[in-house]
């Protein structure tokens, strides 16, 4: 839910991400000096809490001291790039240090060194990455060509951050979500619902996204521009300090000033470390102080000059009104998870009150963001599926993490984020036992996403887990990581993992004061001591009359929940007292030789006496437990996993005429299984191609005919296109001895046997039963169509 | 999308449906005049049509004429219940004109005896109607009890109009889904898409959802309490008509009058036929002429006597602003037809071009109803399946029609409704070919609704398709059929299957100036007369100098299409001239001797001689034919046809000690497929459940296990009750010989086998492979359990 996935908002800390994800800042790099790398981070809302962090942690300034420092002996290798990035701005931090401690040049060269050899390892990789800059307009335009997905309502002008899903896309996302549903619901006997997307205010009250899930905006007061205050305080200031830069080294072109615009002038060093410093903290600035920081700094709209408004919350939930009283006032959930939460009593009986077990749910979601780009990454509307995997807070161990123990992932734990090194790769079992994964319950899930995610394509090699660093969590979560792809965009957060103890349930059992409970019988009653208050009432009515009541009250607040006075509920035994406030009552009423004074509900004082109440310890049995249940929640953003895929199957085949295309679906995963094509429009085909054509069709294999008029060759190109595995052709051969070929996809391999047999093949190969290696171990190979009438 | 499902809002004609839906009514009947049940029917948009009609043709009053009438035939049995109730009105019309034209008394009495005898017919079905009455609440109570479906947002008080599914109701609905795509997806090529809900203003105004998608609300000028305008001057005037007939039949009971409000008093006759002609052509009434109708009848609000304010159109469409800007307003779509006309262009590109095509969606679609009832028939946010098929309108022929043309249907003609009379049974074949059924394609897809319809599991009896009448239809539409399923609440419209011409495509088109056609190259060219005309440029500018551009601008107006003049269009053939309003101008310059008068652009004369432009008729070669395809639109409403196959396929079991629930889902519907459960907690059985659940989930076959402390009895009650078809039971004997028994849910017959051949038989029996019948013939029944230890 507010694990990062949600939070669409969040830009990761300054590592690999920041390189990848933006291409043009590390292109200018040159022009442009290092620390301004530092682009802060901000999570906008990590669930109802606004959890903020910037990166000068890793930046390492904390790490400057007086004494001589250790020269780090790390081979650049072992960094990434933008934990090398970060390595700059602390090797230069360490010589600032020794500067001030007035170290001598000799002395400073070794580290001065070392930050140039730094320096040149970075141009080097930046060199190397813009060479085989990923064409991705290349793949944009094979996606819109065969209308994998598109921007929506686009006969209409089209609405950024809308995208309809083709054909080839909505196939693509269907398969998605069965193998989804098998590897998760059915596998692990999870309890699927389905919950609407209108949701009523106070629900997202109580999960806090009515007051916190927005980002600050600010208007143009002439043009009524809108911006996002922190992005444009952050793009003025870059701007000013790119302009100083560039003043300073000569390098600055005074015709991008508009005509009659004064032109900049270099920046004070205490002005241009304040912008530093502002920048790396932005996230910290709220509400008033956010715009007085503004007026300080005299930010302006950036093309007009123009003045802006006071910075405004603007919340990412799109609003309408449910039922005609346009009062009723409700939300589209920007998250699944608050359906799973509020139906968890009868969810827990579904499953007959046992524990552990988890709810699924795969539906829409939409946030209203201020300026979607990045395509199928960043969108107002999105489909989830999300699992909210309800444990035991004392049994957070997994039945069948045995199972899953080996399995090898590449994990990027906080602590090695802080130290600006890589990922490490270990085994899940490993992870879990040293404490890297927190149980062994998130260890489970992080091992079954790491394998869902293989098994439907993703690169093992762009597949990593980041933990949440500290402050990247909401304050209840006890463990967070995200399996982050790799794309053209840089390493993306797709599934969220978070163990988010037990603070949904019990914040909506605040709000509706209905219990979301277990109660476990327990294998033995415990005997226990509890103190129990005892009122007197042949005493305690005449002595306070009318007043009794205010009393009563008084005594409520000594219940062990701060629960209201409940007689019915205190005999039940379904609330209890308070042992300390009645031992602390008891002692004051000794103190006071046997009466004491309270505060009445109304706030007037009474004496209360020993005769009145008598506080007395007694032995309890209690048979049954009952706690309330910690949340593991995996949650996937299909869309963003979707097109990781793409980015992932994608390649050119350098042909003999021309470079083609090619989406290497897995068969489980390809929209469409098979293409069924006559070699040319001879009519004696048609019975073989209706023969294959409907045999597939009644095994449940998604089929295509392509019986148009282009060649042979444009239609394999096409298909490979659509990312089809496997092609059956039809020739004149067919019609004298009934066989086809069948090629595959990738290796263009064929065979060739009867109808029959090629449709058997076909059905375990798109089910996956069998490998097309199998197919060429068993059946000979076929070479050349023939092409003779 | 605006045939009838999607008309939430709408009733149907008084037929059945009337009688079933609206119990309490035909309960009344004693009490209340017959005529009053000629409630009104009202579609509230169909797609942007306000299509409005009502009963009153049914009742007859058309059919009486002066001449003496012939007495019906007909036996009573033929009526089915709601023509029945028209046949009384009718036959109490008959006896009003005879009155009118002065017969005796003994010339009227054979037709007051057959109204006696139409009315005793009718107590008596009523009788036996209340008698066999549905207890509808014992399916509910278990329905929510195994959490098929519950109120969403239960906890915070609920929101009318909103279920969430719970595990059983998600995985039926899932189901459903699959067996959808397979049905028609699958097995018609479809080209599956997938749209967003949001979606921009301007797309409904083109649609007219935005101006005509709504219902009149008022509100109590003091309480502002909120009424449907319609439904509120219905209710004033039936309570003033039942008090009048109170009072007239001395029933009337004054202490429901509140104290210090007057009592009602008897209406004046042209009083009581006053409020009887409202109400039956209520739906006439709009904006002002209602306002001026409740000011004259004096509608106020019923519990507080205060007025209203005026009626105000309420859209029913869920509002909310996309982007920050506040400006930019979007609706939740009420359908997801929009969706596949805006992608039409794209969609026939991946159909490289080919028609006929189909296009489907499932997903979402949001209805702010006013005040929604009726469970899973009536709600706010619902799934809907729809198929847009395309379709050359000069061809609607279909070439796999003779695949289902012996389908026989129970249809419900829009002639036989008029008349009174009930369904006719025929093959779909012979409904196309005697006019019943507009077109094959049309023919088509109602076969293939019912094909679907009953392969998940609805009841043939309860099955009929009912044709649109004229007044019913959108005035773009062809023909229209709404497949109707029978259960507690009447006759509900569950799929809709219409005709819609070229009405949306064209409309987008025109909105957009984006060309939504097909164009198909012709067989062979065909050669026709054009006439086209030339402008003599010599003498043509010459003559107008600077106003040439309005003179040009007159001609524009001479072209076919109404487009704009552009020359190079012109050139390409891309626009053409309008053959009729060239020849007139021929015409016109040939009358007055060589030239005439024609009024420019910009509203001036200009005198335009035969030597300025040249009409010339010649022989134009069309290659392309160019045309915007008709749509076929089948549309699912699968909450509606999910909560029939509910009510469809529940029974009781009596029992030795109680009755039980039963819900009989086919294998392939089933949420589960098959329960494992050890006959006690005896630790041997774990590994055969363990065996037997891991085999079955590898077979991706549906799985629970059940191992709670509970009696077999009550586990396997606990089964039926959730639908589940097969039981595994592990037993002692398990454990010597490893076999199991299977039980079937229907029929309770076992079966022994060992775990793997029960694993394959279930997972053929939930495939639907084979049927328990086959299972029966092949395997010896197992009688009683080995309770023994």
């Amino acid at each position: 839910m507010h694990i990062g996935i949600l939070c669409q908002t969040v830009r990761k800390p300054l590592c690999l991400t920041v390189m990848s994800m933006n291409m043009t800042v590390i292109g200018t790099l040159k022009s442009y000096p290092v620390r301004m790398l530092s682009v802060t981070s901000r999570c906008t809302m990590h669930n109802s809490h606004h959890s903020t962090f910037d990166t000068q942690v890793q930046l390492g300034r904390h790490q400057v001291s007086s004494s001589a420092p250790v020269m780090p002996s790390q081979a650049f290798s072992e960094f990434d790039d933008a934990s090398l990035v970060a390595e700059i701005g602390r090797q230069g931090d360490v010589i600032k240090g020794l500067k001030a401690q007035k170290k001598s040049k000799t002395e400073q060269q070794p580290y001065v060194d070392r930050l140039l050899a730094l320096k040149n390892e970075l141009a080097a990789r930046l060199a190397k990455n813009n060479e085989k800059k990923y064409d991705r307009s290349a793949l944009e335009g094979l996606l819109l060509k065969r209308f994998f997905y598109a921007p929506s309502f686009a006969i209409y002008g089209g609405v950024t951050g809308l995208f309809d899903f083709g054909p080839p896309g909505a196939a693509l996302q269907n398969n998605l979500i069965n193998l989804w549903r098998k590897h998760f619901v059915l596998e692990e006997d999870m309890l699927e619902i389905e919950c609407t997307n209108l949701t009523p205010e106070a629900v997202f009250k109580t999960s806090g996204h009515v007051d916190r899930f927005a980002d600050y905006m600010v208007r143009d007061v002439k043009t009524g521009e809108i911006f996002r205050a922190d992005h444009l305080v952050k793009q003025v200031l870059k701007t000013r300090l790119e302009d100083d830069f560039a003043l300073k080294s000569g390098t600055f072109d005074k015709k991008k000033v508009a005509k009659g615009k004064p032109q900049p002038e270099q920046l004070k060093s205490e002005v241009k470390a304040e912008y530093e410093m502002v920048l790396e903290s932005l996230d910290n600035y709220q509400g008033d102080d956010l715009w007085k920081l503004m007026q300080k700094l005299e930010i302006k709209a950036p093309d007009t000059g123009n003045d802006v408004t006071e910075p405004k919350l603007f919340n990412l939930m799109f609003e309408t009104y449910i039922g005609p009283t346009g009062q009723f006032k409700g939300y589209l959930r920007p998250e699944t998870a608050q359906g799973h939460f509020l139906n968890f009593k009868r969810l827990l009986e579904s499953n007959q009150g046992q524990m552990p077990f988890a709810s699924a749910s795969i539906g829409k979601s939409f946030r209203n963001e201020i300026s979607p780009r990045q395509g199928l990454l960043r969108v107002r509307e999105f489909t989830m599926a999300e699992i909210e995997h309800y444990v035991d807070p004392l049994k957070k161990d997994h039945p069948r993490f045995h199972k899953v123990k080996d399995v090898v992932l590449d994990l990027y734990p906080a602590d090695r984020q802080l130290q600006g090194l890589g990922t490490v790769r270990m085994t899940v079992g490993d992870a879990v036992a040293k404490g890297v994964i927190n149980n062994e319950t998130l260890g489970y899930f992080v091992a079954r996403i790491h394998l869902f995610l293989l098994r439907i394509g993703i690169n093992q090699a762009r597949l990593r887990f980041r933990q949440h660093m500290a402050n990247e969590m909401a304050h209840y979560a006890t463990d967070c990581w995200d399996a982050e792809i790799e794309s053209s965009y840089g390493w993306i957060e797709c599934v969220g993992c978070a163990d988010r103890s037990a603070y949904d349930l019990t914040a909506h059992s605040k709000a509706t004061k209905e219990k979301l409970v277990v109660r476990e019988s327990l294998p033995e009653p415990i005997i226990r001591d509890a103190v129990v208050l005892e009122v007197k009432k042949a005493v305690f009515g005449p002595a306070f009359k009318g007043n009794a009541k205010y009393v009563m009250g008084y005594l409520g607040t000594l219940l062990a929940n701060g629960e209201e006075w409940d007689e019915v509920k205190l005999k039940d035994g379904e609330i209890s007292w308070d042992t300390q406030k009645l031992r602390d009552l008891q002692e004051k009423i000794k103190a006071g030789g046997g009466s004491t004074t309270v505060v009445g509900t109304d706030g007037k004082n009474y004496v209360l006496t020993d005769k009145m109440i008598e506080i007395v310890g007694r032995k309890e049995t209690v048979n049954v437990r009952e706690y309330t249940p910690n949340v593991i929640e995996p949650s996937f953003g299909l869309g963003r996993i979707l097109y990781s895929l793409l980015e992932h199957s994608w390649w050119i085949r350098e042909g003999d005429d021309e470079a083609r295309n090619v989406l290497s679906f897995n068969p489980a995963i390809a929209p469409t299984k098979a293409l069924i094509l006559p070699i040319s429009s001879n009519k004696d085909f048609n019975p073989f191609i209706q023969q294959a054509a409907d045999s597939l069709r009644r095994e449940g294999v998604s089929t295509r005919v392509d019986d148009s008029a282009a060649s042979i060759g444009k239609r394999y190109a096409r298909n490979d296109e659509l990312g089809t595995p496997f092609a059956i052709t039809i020739d004149f051969q067919t019609v004298r001895d009934a066989t086809v070929t069948l090629r595959e996809r990738d290796s263009l391999k064929q065979i060739r046997q009867d109808i029959p047999t090629i449709v058997s093949v076909i059905k375990d190969l798109a089910e996956e039963r069998i490998t097309w290696a199998d197919v060429e171990s068993k059946y000979p190979a076929f070479v050349g169509q023939d092409l003779s009438d």
